[in-house]
């Protein structure tokens, strides 16, 4: 251990239990429970996980893998290779892992990312043996600085038997100060959150845990993953302004003012196109209240649009990550990270008002929202935290692009193949069609909208057509149940949902 | 005017604005929004209402009808019936008014009930031209006291441009004392709510409002109508003593004592049947936060079970009414009126932990639930608290019946032909066969478990057939997109669930 390493360690007792990453992992054993640090690719612990893959290659066993949310550094890949894990939740977003998934060679509990906490806490979902989580520092108490993500940490550091912290010498020790830790508490049993702006400070700057229970301590140096985040485009440009637009109409009717609401935004490229547009616009003095911060809102920040951004991970491209934390003197009077229930919240969300903006895999002429299931079976990522965004925002905000696999795939559908979102929890619609407004509207209100308004011309005739026949059986949310997945089924057999005139119906 | 009614109100100038039902009703022009009190049956205006419908008859014009939940009184059967109606929102139980929807002659806006107060204050649904509420009193301030349900209002009266009261003379007087109207504030602008047990008083007794806003008051002398509960029969029992087994295990398990946990039960004769069950139980000293309380909270406080109630409404039996009513000291003390708003808020869902049980039209293998809509299109009733509630509660519990109409229709199906609670969202349902603990599982693992303890054994082999079809095809939630609705079809078509050996796939 170097004096740079020995520095982060302020407790005694605690330098004697450094251990390489393979003895850390010979300690966990088949059927145990693990909570990992990590959320979006960023603060994922990065040695441990990678000794217990090497370890699967000599001897077979079972985990299950509780996380923030998706890991990077591969390491969901390489379990999934393995086949070490029995049940991962809350979320992923690996594409090996997913193949796992599909084919039912593991378990996959796709949850709000809210209620994780509520099931841990409760018993329901415990108990973690290992808990195993990133660092900047282990304080004299015991305290643990966690990353560039708080995601769950905190949560199985305090519910686990064990704990395991990584040390990454690669983060900026500068994170230290920026974290909120806050522990409602049991439900029944606790009081209101005393949040009220999205800067208020509520919690801790660390997880205070018992020291006796931190078992080994881990060194790393590696950086995390960068985003994988798609530049802006030309479709998610145009994408972008029809929301601009739409929010410059709440400014005209009285409902908002140019320093709109606290902002989420969901992780994904038009999602932050959609932050990217208001770099140029009139808006000012914005604040964010979200999950994930992607390169957008440093780079709103930078253009002193955004005064302040909360968050539970921050997850950057590779150049925007060497800007960012190379330069974190700069930001950090203007972030909190705090754990995800706290980003998440119900009771925030709702307090505060957001503005929630998200990625629809399909909608349906609804509004019902599918974030999750390809053709209504194979699962993408997971559910995130579009839901607790969406149930309880100001304006629940969904965006896609209104065809997929070039033109073969219409986003906007008859019926979702799965639905996240009802119609209850939708209030706006964007494609580079346009936009919806589906607010206050009766579901038969709602359909001309988003035909005439949010579909690729190539599908609107089809899909008048479905609403046509579905019209002539009647019904508060009319359909033709039998041709309900019909576009779905032709994708399936042709390849692609643009049927023949005849097959569609069109008259 | 009588001196009896002179005393309900306070106010000298308001008893100038006396007026008969005919008069306020002159005021209506077509194309208003009307913000109706009323919650399940209880609290709703019961004179201008018919005032309005006789109106009709010389000249027709629409309105748009916002209210708490369904109306008593026949009063949407008379709306409907006059087609006075354009749109109508968040709930309604009405078979007539049903009818209507379904035949899309008017628009009905099925919204979470703790939404509704979020889109008329910040402007989006309003304006309200005039707020129609009972009352048992106006104070000399102005301040209205409502009578058996506050609903929205609280909401609409505050937000209106004219107010119309209905002091109701048959409702009892000492009403006065157990409302408890809070007023969240502007999103953005509002601080926690300070509300941390079922009893907290937090807000102020009646409705405050400018009095010259009061444009009239007219005097009513009848009875809210009686609920039209099914009292318990041999399967709400069945169902009622699984649920109760349940909570057992939760109570071993150390998850709950015998307290249990404020309880919310949605309207319904299962719903009731399961509070009912309590009443010859180990559980005591509970608590119930709900939206409206039927008979059987009022059976259980006077079994000395349930310590205190909170609601927004009370509904009750025509014998039961009396009990109450006329006995109503006993009970004022161990009671809370609140706004839906406060009752269905998701904040205080969240942090008070509540047990919730809502009915379930149908659910599928994968636990996703239908609450509102027969077949996918025909509107039921609404989706009523049972979103607020579910989402946010520690146990989110859906009961129903496995079969209905004779055993033809088979309420667990392969896919639900409408989503009003995803999987996401639900804990465990409950059917006369049995329970199903859906928590920490992954959507393969629900189904063996729905399968084997939920489904009626008529139904069981042909749901095994399609999970085993689907599954060939493999996915996180393996379906047979084709077949997925193929029960509902058939039922369509040959007037059962029941298919052929053949036709359902049975190897």
């Amino acid at each position: 251990m170097t004096n740079i390493q020995l520095d982060r360690i302020e407790n005694e007792a605690l330098r004697n239990r450094v251990v390489t990453p393979e003895e850390a992992a010979s300690w966990i054993g088949d059927g145990m429970t693990l909570g990992l640090s990590g959320f979006t690719r960023a603060g994922d612990v990065k040695a441990v996980p990678f000794a217990l893959v090497d370890r699967a290659k000599e001897n077979g066993f079972k985990v299950n893998v509780f996380t923030g949310a998706s890991l990077g550094s591969d390491v969901d890949t390489l379990f999934a290779e393995a086949g070490i894990v029995n049940k991962r939740l809350p979320f992923q977003a690996d594409p090996t892992m997913r193949k796992s998934i599909n084919a039912g060679d593991m378990f996959f509990v796709d949850q709000h990312l809210s209620h994780t906490a509520e099931l841990v806490r409760s018993g329901v979902m415990g108990p973690i043996d290992f808990a195993i989580v990133e660092a900047v520092a282990v304080k004299e108490d015991g305290t643990i600085i966690p990353t560039t993500s708080v995601g769950n940490s905190s949560l199985f550091a305090t519910h686990a038997k064990n704990i395991i912290v990584e040390i990454n010498m690669a983060q900026t020790p500068l994170l230290e100060g920026i974290h909120d830790i806050y522990e409602p508490g049991k439900q029944g049993a606790r009081g209101p959150i005393p949040l009220e702006k999205a800067d208020d400070r509520i919690g801790v700057p660390g997880i205070k845990v018992d020291p006796e229970l931190i078992r080994g301590i881990v060194f790393t140096e590696q950086a995390d993953s960068p985003s994988t985040i798609v530049q802006p485009d030309e479709e998610t440009k145009i994408m972008a302004d029809h929301l601009l637009d739409f929010l410059r109409k709440e400014i005209e009717l009285g409902r908002l003012d140019e320093t709109l609401a606290p902002l989420q935004s969901g992780i994904g490229s038009v999602a932050n196109a959609v932050l990217h547009g208001m770099i140029d616009s009139e808006f000012k003095n914005l604040e964010v209240y979200s999950e994930v911060l992607q390169d957008a809102v440093f780079d709103l920040i930078d253009a002193g649009k955004v005064d302040f951004a909360s968050c539970c991970s921050i997850t950057l491209s590779d150049e925007k990550m060497k800007q960012v934390f190379g330069n974190f003197e700069q930001y950090r009077d203007k972030l909190i990270m705090r754990p995800q229930e706290m980003s998440n919240h119900p009771e925030v969300i709702r307090r505060l008002g957001l503005i929630s903006i998200n990625t629809a895999l399909e909608f349906d002429i609804y509004g019902n929202v599918n974030s999750t299931h390809v053709s209504g079976t194979k699962m993408m990522n997971g559910i995130g935290g579009s839901g607790d965004f969406a149930r309880n925002a100001r304006l629940a905000i969904f965006v896609t692009k209104s065809v997929a696999k070039g033109g073969n795939i219409s986003s906007i559908v008859p019926f979702v193949s799965h639905t996240d979102h009802t119609e209850h929890d939708v209030d706006v619609v964007v494609t580079e069609q346009g936009y919806a407004d589906l607010r206050g509207l009766a579901p038969r209100e709602r359909v001309p909208l988003i035909i005439e308004n949010c579909v690729h011309p190539d599908y609107k005739k089809q899909l008048w057509a479905y609403y046509q026949e579905a019209l002539e059986r009647g019904g508060q949310t009319p359909h033709v149940l039998e041709k309900a997945f019909s576009w779905h089924q032709h994708l399936a057999e042709h390849g692609t949902m643009k049927m023949e005139k005849e097959a569609a119906g069109v008259k």
